[in-house]
């Protein structure tokens, strides 16, 4: 019999399945960054079914910051099998957030308790697939090299509203050199399904962002001379979307803590 | 019989041949911007065949500023039957330049009088192809906009070396949004025969140009609040590159007096 897989034996060599197993079994409860190199980690999202349609369709027209990568099998089915044969989406990830009418209420390690059969699973791509194809090619993340969370800002970009959802995008930073960032955009257009190409870069203000120094999310990082600010759209939009929204009930994953999917970074490239 | 074409018949809806015709029975003299829309345009460099080889090398190991499209047939041959199966390039150019030993020494509207058995011709993709890719997809091109030549400028980039052939990179340079910068570069990535992406945004002291306003060829072009300046790669630069070589005899074409080709456009497109 293998032994059972915990915090200490996970690492970037794990597969997907392994690092599942072990939340499942609650032996790991922590960020899954850096685990299982070169699969899809997806944020996630749970609805009611009525409102399931107009979260599909935010995610539809706003492909940038909602870039829908899987979906469960059915209304109140914890399958995934998009993501993986033996996902159980009431487990496997490693932390979840519970929100009542918008407002956050529970923290927990999973959600079998409180599972509903009206429940809708959305996996969205997410930036570490992206990161991982950058620095691949030698280009630095600071947000990595720094040790810290990326900084995250509220924008003035408006998201296309859908139904109860609507939000102003939220934006990922990764300061960079110009020749760097033009390689970033070629090598992000590939990814469409995690956030794709940036959406802007240079002046923070064009985009109302006022303090690159105190991001709304997340870490400051260091801007070096020389360097531009590149933002990139941002998970936490939907997050924002779903808080403006104040649903009865709503699950997503704790920031950094994902599911790791049987899908391969390379698989969601469209060149 | 048809009539014969003439800068009054010659436009966007000409063919390359009917063009090139023109051109090789005098009766166009111009520039060729805006004739024959979706056929490749190129920068024309002669040079005698001792020195061929180092340019070769040169365009390999440059291709953003130097994208080698097509050559001579043979040494001495004026056929480049890569460009056009009908092409003399001792006559379908509407203007050439004449240097000897880096020097100006003639312009003249064809160069069959002296014309060598060891000269060997190379076509150089140029910025027209590109500019109408943007254009097509709604992206303003400022000198376009502003009826004037786009604003080229000398850089701290050195080519790699070559032979006899070494330069700084030339630049062009087109204000634009950030995002329809982010636009452009996934589009021009798509184009690396005609100089492919840019190679930087923003600062221009970066890559060691120091007033925006003076561009060293071309004309000043208007940059508007919330615009960055975006860079690319020059034809201008093996211009440089043979200008330091001082070979005994070498022709390019005027600026903007360039051979059509009966390539297409999107036949250039890697993707």
């Amino acid at each position: 019999m293998s032994e059972p897989k915990t915090a200490n034996t996970l690492n970037a060599l794990s597969s997907p399945r392994d690092v599942r197993q072990a939340i499942r079994n609650d032996l790991f409860r922590s960020h899954t960054s850096g685990l299982a190199k070169g699969y899809v980690q997806c944020n996630l999202v749970i609805l009611e079914q009525e409102l399931a349609a107009d979260f599909l369709l935010f995610c539809q027209k706003n492909p940038k910051p909602c870039p829908l990568v899987a979906m469960s099998d059915a209304p109140g089915n914890p399958r995934i099998s998009g993501a993986g044969k033996d996902v159980d989406i009431r487990s496997d990830v490693p932390q979840y957030k519970v929100f009542e009418h918008g407002k956050l209420t529970a923290q927990v390690n999973d959600v079998q308790d409180i599972w509903q059969d009206n429940f809708v699973s959305f996996l969205l791509g997410c930036s570490f697939s992206f990161e991982e194809a950058l620095i691949d090619d030698g280009i630095e993340i600071r947000n990595i090299a720094e040790g810290v969370n990326v900084p995250m800002y509220n924008t003035t970009i408006a998201c296309k509203p859908a139904g109860a959802f609507s939000a102003n995008m939220v934006v990922s930073m990764r300061p960079m050199k110009a020749s760097d960032a033009i390689r970033a955009i070629q090598i992000c257009s590939r990814f469409p399904n995690v956030h794709g190409a940036p959406v802007h870069f240079g002046d923070p203000e064009l985009i109302g962002i006022y303090d690159i120094d105190n991001p709304d999310y997340g870490d400051r990082v260091t801007i070096k001379p020389g360097e531009v600010p590149v933002f990139w759209a941002c998970g936490v939009t939907p997050q924002v979307a779903i808080s403006n929204a104040k649903p009865a009930i709503s699950i997503t994953h704790s920031p950094g803590c994902m599911l790791i999917t049987d899908i391969r970074n390379s698989q969601l490239s469209v060149l």
